[in-house]
């Protein structure tokens, strides 16, 4: 039996199976085959020599060598699928496997040569969804700094004035932009990037993936969200929590209470083998029991309408998901809880922890506290 | 004549070109046709409500109610290419439009339904290589913040003390992640993402994409290359100095007068209709008759062997490129241009400015003053 040949092209800087794979961050795309355990690059001037130093793959051949081939062949201006051609002609692979979202122009012009494509669907690199050791503690200490960030930000909520139902930082109103940079700029400080931080108030709260902008009000609640990824491995880290300053509704509240115990019947139902969509069900008829409808009402989605968990890793939405998909969890995932609520007129509530999959249930890595009022 | 079918299915965070059609961001994929001028999103229960406040489109469909739809119709478990499938056919679409990195899964699944799928060459969007007013005026604003933080890291790196070859702040020595801490810490706090910025010294800037790491030492090359992008409206500028702390050796005080007599060779040449490839190749030729070599040299890449240029927008490397590939330079495309000149045991010089393409030649919307020796 010949060895399987996967397949990709592209930028490890857009794709996180590329930079799994090679462990090499580059920007522009570049050709990455796999015959069996053996990894090759084919590189451009520009990044080979790097590249032989940085990534993590048996060799690396030179793109320029092989286009200076293909066009001793009568190739007048060689491409990439050209100079992929040379390569594949040498070691006389004939059959492809590439992930779903392999380029169609790639793949027409491999079969325009004779090449036959296999794809295949994600995950790509199955073995990418059981994180190892080394793996965890890397998300860990993503999320043990986003939990150092959140709880600057929600200290310095707490820290405002209240003046005529805003919060205030001496004389200065306290807007969502000072919280998200006050948040970026410790985690970068840190090694840590955190882009597209939500931090909603009010009304603003009830879209679930609205960033917030403007002065933050008292009374109402702050949702703040913030999903970092480590500069230095590249693995993300996603947590929830929101907060009032001053006096929350009693509808907020309750909302709030039954967030938390939505959570709990997520968390207490997440062990290997158990499919996803029996969890999100679960909190789903939970907060139905409880009396919250979802759905659309007047004119817009209320209630609960996301899912409940996702995968995080190299990416900071992976499989498996919690939600109606119905995918299959392991041991080894890692993986938000992240039930909400959100009502046009009253606000929402968001509380997300991160929690590894285990045979028998979960360990939860998340530490940081969730108290309401502050 | 029927309207022509674009279709994309990604997510707006990862493809420039979706963000560009609908100005909605979201880190999940998502359905985008356009029928002639009218364009329209599929969205999610998550994200419909803000897309109908966010997105810059004609209309926004529920993938929920399509996805209710193809089960009406029998279809068991409809995924994304079978809510896609409802909306065409309401439509009485069958031929569709791709751009070339669309999913070959995608493109398979629909071709199975009978879509006749045509892949158009990059750009998708060709108004998106000629910048209007508006995005010249957004990559200035971005240059004009990098030119700021690319002067407060020469002046942190000029007021250092030189002790046994190393710089100096104080009782510490400087690290390149000192630099690049200071420049991301400044861009974020006026709005802007600096990520993988270039600070590199002595044989690190030996490989052109080397970031850097550790101390930073006197009397060799330190190149600074940083590619900020606005959180607000996501364009991009580039910019590369190259400085020494001290003295500079006699081959690199050279070197940097051959890049920048280069620069202004490119520089001259770059005008409305000329062949990137003419502009790349008079550089290769003015390093050559100074006596510059390039190619492999002693077992690396040596001299000069990267581009020229290439566009920056809503990507940071977008066509044109100005480099052997042969792209035509066209009024109001926004290119770089930096030749670098690098050589093993010595270091490596790179300039790079940002020039907007005219008809008769270029405005050069750089300020930043070059100054070896600092």
């Amino acid at each position: 039996m010949k060895a399987q040949v996967n397949l990709i092209i592209t930028s490890s800087e857009a794709d996180s199976n590329l930079y799994y794979a090679t462990k090499f961050l580059a920007p522009d795309p570049f050709i990455f085959i796999q015959i069996g355990d053996e990894k090759i690059m084919i590189m451009s001037d520009l990044e080979i020599d790097r590249a032989k130093v940085q990534a993590k793959v048996d060799a690396i051949l030179s793109y320029s060598i092989y286009e200076v081939e293909a066009k001793k062949k009568g190739v007048g201006d060689p491409k990439t699928i050209d100079v992929l051609n040379e390569v594949l002609k040498e070691r006389g692979i004939k059959n492809l496997i590439v992930p779903a979202d392999f380029s169609i122009r790639y793949a027409l012009l491999l079969q325009e040569r004779g090449y036959t494509i296999e794809v295949k669907s994600a995950p790509f690199f199955e073995e990418r969804l059981k994180k190892n050791e080394k793996e965890i503690e890397h998300i860990a200490e993503t999320l043990h700094h986003a939990e150092n960030a959140i709880d600057r930000a929600i200290r310095f909520i707490q820290h405002t004035v209240i003046k005529d139902g805003h919060l205030y930082s001496g004389d200065r109103p306290v807007t969502s932009e000072d919280i998200k940079r006050l948040i970026a700029v410790y985690l970068l400080e840190h090694g840590f990037i955190a882009q597209h931080t939500i931090v909603s108030c009010g009304e603003d709260t009830v879209f679930p993936h609205t960033e917030g902008a403007g002065p933050l009000r008292a009374d109402l609640p702050v949702i703040i969200d913030l999903f970092p990824r480590s500069m230095i491995n590249r693995y993300y880290a996603d947590i929830t929590r929101t907060v009032v300053k001053g006096r929350a509704s009693q509808e907020v509240k309750e909302m709030y209470e039954a967030v938390l115990s939505a959570q709990g019947v997520a968390i207490s139902l997440i062990r290997d083998g158990i499919n996803g969509k029996e969890v999100h069900e679960a909190v789903l008829k939970h907060f139905k029991n409880l009396g919250y409808e979802s759905g659309e009402i007047k004119g817009r989605m209320q209630g609960f309408f996301h899912g409940t968990g996702h995968g995080v890793g190299l990416d900071v939405h992976e499989p498996p998901r919690i939600s109606k998909r119905g995918d299959i969890l392991q041991s080894g995932n890692v993986v938000t809880v992240e039930p909400g609520l959100y009502y046009s007129g009253i606000g929402g509530v968001r509380l997300e922890d991160m929690v590894v999959v285990q045979e028998n249930g979960v360990k939860n890595i998340t530490r940081c506290p969730k108290i309401l009022e502050v």
